[in-house]
């Protein structure tokens, strides 16, 4: 590849459609973030939302707020924000809980929908908590990623998988794989953690049955944002929430003694919800305004080819594990190389900042709303100096965190 | 009764170990607020909190912020604060997901223990979302408050109640309940909602085997603020979370393919800890820094009393539903009217904040750290008024909001 000339990347920078949205978060100086897969950055609205939550509305309105704030309909709006981003009708996604709790419900729903197919399918990629809840609920049957649509017979009730994998990047081909399931008369789940907002997805036009996501990543919600949840509405009236909780019911406030599940998606829910996390969660998804996600996706496959052309010119001793068929990947690159951990802090210290998965992943994210062209030519700069120098011999790299 | 002398009780107000303790909030002017078992006060250092976590540790140290700024922590710490309060030890209470969440999460778990005893005991008083999650789970059979400990026998697997009341306030004896659910051989499940912070709970004393309670009631943690769950340290290696996520894993960023229950109270745990709303919670739990929950209890029952003795006196159309007897209460005053929910909105608009559980019950929440015998005396004051001039028949008020 030829060298890259960083001014025309700037100059395509200030071309991208969506260069104005970069304005709508607060980003630190001195950074290249290129973890927004896992934490995505501040919207340059929250502060003053919160404030406002904080101190309007809880502190001086109290508990009229439920009513003259509209507390009570955060996760319906809220879920309605994000239904627009995955293909979803509104009034089908719900924002509540984490990830993993609706993903408990969601497989939970589903399972008992196939009563007589004991098996759920996964693949031996999935995130682990996935792979855990699924374990905790069914008999679970985990192939290679390629090796899916192959694995569905007619023992197995539900197919439960994330889209991307959050180790590799890898994309799985969420309309041709719900095909096969609904063929062989198994339900789909899909987990859109590496998904949602990082590029389209069609839950509505894929026939999904139930969806689950998260909404601290590329949805930008704060630390431990409330997820959501999907059901396609065609199985609202028969999908049973296992956890029957009040926000559950069709009627909350006539506090009867009989649950009776809600019609629609607030079926999908338990308890009281997260008031200042939504609200957070609510905020952030306004940067959404106007943008069209086929704009977020052709940026995404331009910074994640980008970055995987210029690592393999720059940086030859580390493997690339993302395919390079853009069609077969999200909006991440993951790295392989022994002493990744130690990559990972000592890109730290000099401001860019991915993180390691165990044993030897280095992960970099491209969240398209704020991560520029320059920002990934940068970043290799800065990863080309560490592998040259070896700067990752420091023997301060190799202490673990708990987290990264 | 006697004329109540205002004076005196500005008095006794002033000589209260709590009174410094109402500096620790942001209350309004203008406004009696009787809900805080609904709804907590905002903590006055809340605000800044909040500011620091969403600008300096979500905007500023991004992902970097799970280590060094302790988030991965919270639920934890925020525990450890609960246990103080509900006479549990250190490590046997984490704060996550919601009080029906949690229910289902220890019900199950008892379940799990007892597993030829089909029957899960209840009162026809529960919250209904302890109802809704009990009859997801098992076989239910409710009884009336006061048949409760006759009604254990051999078939109950899990005695499960909420110990104060949210529509009486009426107090069950979790002492008593508790060693009469072991001598049958059934384990005990109680909801703390209207407990925590209102009065001294003893779950270690009690032999108590799990507990949950909510965050945003007299924890004043903010709309819908993290619950909490408690497991007895010697259930601790044997109860299983039927939600099996990453966050209960033995080592969650190990990211094994195998599920490993994490071996303390980190079990209990599911997805992503809801961080802002943590640390609402956290920096509210401040408030009780050097508070005496003995002397917590003192005040709730002089203002509890003080309260039923002024309406007895003063409206004598009102019927107190809740016991006379200290012992036998909460720090709420339930009142019963056919016009409930219009007496309810004339008080609000006058000041005094209350609220209406249908079909006829007006609630008055007396949260001691910040609720004064001044309060009392005034708030009944305005409701004499209202009941002798029955300005509550203003057609205005007979308007039911979808919350209140």
């Amino acid at each position: 590849m030829r060298r890259p000339d960083r001014d025309g990347l700037a100059r395509r920078d200030a071309a991208d459609p969506l260069a104005p949205v970069r304005e709508r978060f607060l980003l630190p100086d001195g950074i290249i973030y290129l973890d927004g897969n896992s934490l995505g950055a501040l919207p340059a609205s929250v502060p003053g939302r919160m404030r406002r939550i904080v101190e309007d509305e809880w502190g001086r309105d109290l508990i009229r707020s439920w009513n003259v704030h509209g507390w009570v309909d955060l996760p319906r709006t809220v879920g309605d924000r994000i239904a627009r981003l995955v293909g979803a009708a509104p009034g089908s996604v719900v924002a509540a809980d984490s990830t993993s709790v609706n993903l408990f419900k969601a497989v939970a729903a589903a399972r008992a929908l196939r009563p007589d197919r004991p098996v759920v399918l996964t693949d031996t990629g999935n995130f682990p908590t996935d792979r855990y809840v699924l374990e905790g609920l069914a008999d679970v049957r985990a192939v290679a990623p390629e090796e899916v649509e192959a694995a569905i017979d007619e023992t197995v009730g539900v197919v439960a998988l994330t889209e991307v994998d959050y180790r590799t990047g890898r994309r799985h081909d969420m309309v041709s794989i719900t095909r096969v399931a609904h063929a062989a008369g198994a339900l789909a789940v899909w987990d859109l953690a590496h998904s949602a907002g990082a590029l389209p997805v069609e839950l509505e036009a894929c026939d999904v049955d139930f969806a689950v996501g998260c909404g601290y990543k590329y949805l930008n919600g704060g630390p431990g944002a409330p997820a959501f949840l999907y059901v396609a509405p065609r199985l609202l009236p028969v999908a049973r929430n296992p956890i029957q909780g009040w926000f559950g019911h069709a009627d909350p406030f006539a506090f009867s003694s009989d649950f009776e599940p809600a019609r629609g998606i607030d079926r999908g829910r338990v308890g009281t919800p997260h008031v200042l996390s939504l609200a957070a969660l609510d905020e952030a998804l306004r940067v959404w305004d106007g943008v069209d996600i086929g704009d977020v996706r052709r940026t995404s496959v331009e910074l994640t080819g980008l970055f995987i052309d210029l690592v393999g010119d720059a940086c030859p001793s580390l493997e690339t594990m993302t395919p390079r068929d853009p069609a077969r990947r999200g909006s991440q690159v993951s790295l392989r190389h022994p002493d990744g951990y130690a990559i990972v802090q000592a890109l730290a210290e000099r401001g860019v900042i991915g993180d390691f998965r165990a044993p030897d992943v280095l992960r970099f994210g491209f969240a398209p709303l704020y991560v520029r062209r320059v920002d990934v030519h940068d970043a290799v700069e800065i990863l080309r100096e560490v592998m040259v120098s070896e700067a990752w011999r420091d023997p301060r790299h190799a202490v673990r965190n708990r987290v990264t």
